[in-house]
């Protein structure tokens, strides 16, 4: 278990992350290399394996890639990599950059998800990837004791951190004040929630929804911020979700009530 | 890839496999090793690492394990370990016994879930875990080219896998055909689907909903064996979710309409 730590910023963080950048730098495989390539950021270079399994999604990233493409050996793949999923595709790019969380909350349509304590790059990525397909407008992460944006993360994003506007906060229960301060409402999802998250109004407010992390659940400090704690409904016997899953249908349960809706 | 087989079964499978066994016979983790206690086989061995970080879960555990409990060295447990996910706890019990698909497939409240090629041990046990909270009834699994219940599985399943009946199959087009025959209506999730998950009357009738492996989608002949192909609608820009978030989202659908209709 880390400890606390005192507030001193600057004393705290490397400098490459002082100036917004989230990581992300580099990018394992194809759907994520190709999101990539349509994102908003520089690429660097793409790296394609000449031993790659021909796949229209590979002629795609190499369309896309233009003049940063380079073929090279499955072994210097194997030596570029950091994840075993790189699917013979690899790309550098300029680093992620944060989102304003102010701006965030300012969308009249916010539709936000936050993470206490996710560290787990596949969750966290996994996450990213449904909240993105649900038509979220933001994710928001701490910036100390989470899980930054690694190539794991990249790569079970799919190409949603490439789209998804993410905040860096210095805590979660302070970034839920702010949000309460901008009327946006806070939903803290839990399995030990007593509302159900069926039975809540989902459809015609900024919202942001909140997951802690799988066996702990949300925080004390991070519960008190929260204007109502739902659980999903559980039916077998076993009682709980991972995030991620939790995540999947919390997310698309507010599409579907705000396209149901006419939101 | 792997080409398909030809039907002589008893050549192909060891011998250990046709008594319906369907491995699970180490199971490593907290919450799977608890949810293995409390099930329906027979359990060998439970291993606690000595160096085992205390909390509830690891003393109901340890209560439920009675004579079967083994201390011992976190060098035994570490060498015992097929995953890197075991928290100090490790499993030995009767392998899984497979379900009858007819016996699935008969049940009025039939809601069952088939996985057509889905390899990856993590989302087999995702699927399993999302499934069971959403109170299917039944998994139905391909015999070959797919993920057995390995420890990797088990602990992605987090327990599901000792409480919801799996059926072991020959093929998913065929287990299809013959839940037709059952008058059970047959669900393919798939991004190319031409209807809304949220339209489809999911309230009243035993369904089984068909998922296909990631990047691939359904095969050929499970697409021709299902009543309705439909999709989760995306919101956001890329287009895709992994298996074990799409079936999040359509099992516990499933669940919400029944409840929400008094089924």
């Amino acid at each position: 278990m880390t400890s606390r730590r005192p507030a001193g910023r600057a004393r705290q963080e490397p400098s490459r992350r002082d100036d917004g950048g989230l990581g992300g730098e580099q990018v394992e495989g194809r759907r994520a290399v190709r999101e990539l390539l349509v994102g908003r950021r520089r690429v660097r270079t793409v790296w394609v394996s000449s031993a790659a399994e021909p796949s229209a999604l590979l002629d795609e990233i190499v369309s896309l890639a233009g003049p940063s493409l380079r073929e090279t050996s499955p072994e210097r793949i194997a030596s570029l990599a950091r994840t075993d999923v790189h699917q013979g595709v690899i790309a550098t790019a300029d680093a992620i950059r944060a989102a304003s969380l102010d701006d965030l909350l300012g969308d009249p349509s916010a539709f936000l998800v936050a993470l206490d304590g996710v560290t787990d790059p596949r969750n966290l990525g996994a996450v990213a990837r449904v909240a993105e397909t649900a038509g979220a407008t933001g994710l928001v992460i701490p910036r100390h004791r989470a899980a930054r944006i690694t190539p794991a993360v990249a790569k079970s994003a799919a190409g949603a951190i490439e789209h998804l506007p993410i905040a860096s906060v210095s805590g979660i229960p302070s970034a839920l004040e702010r949000a309460a301060r901008a009327e946006v409402w806070v939903v803290g999802l839990d399995g030990s929630g007593d509302r159900d998250l069926y039975d809540l109004d989902l459809v015609d407010q900024p919202v942001v929804l909140v997951f802690g992390a799988e066996g702990r659940g949300l925080g004390r400090l991070t519960r008190q911020r929260c204007d109502v704690v739902a659980g999903i409904p559980m039916h077998g016997r076993i009682g709980s979700l991972n995030v991620a899953a939790a995540a999947a249908i919390a997310c698309h349960e507010v599409a579907r009530r705000r396209i149901a809706d006419g939101a």
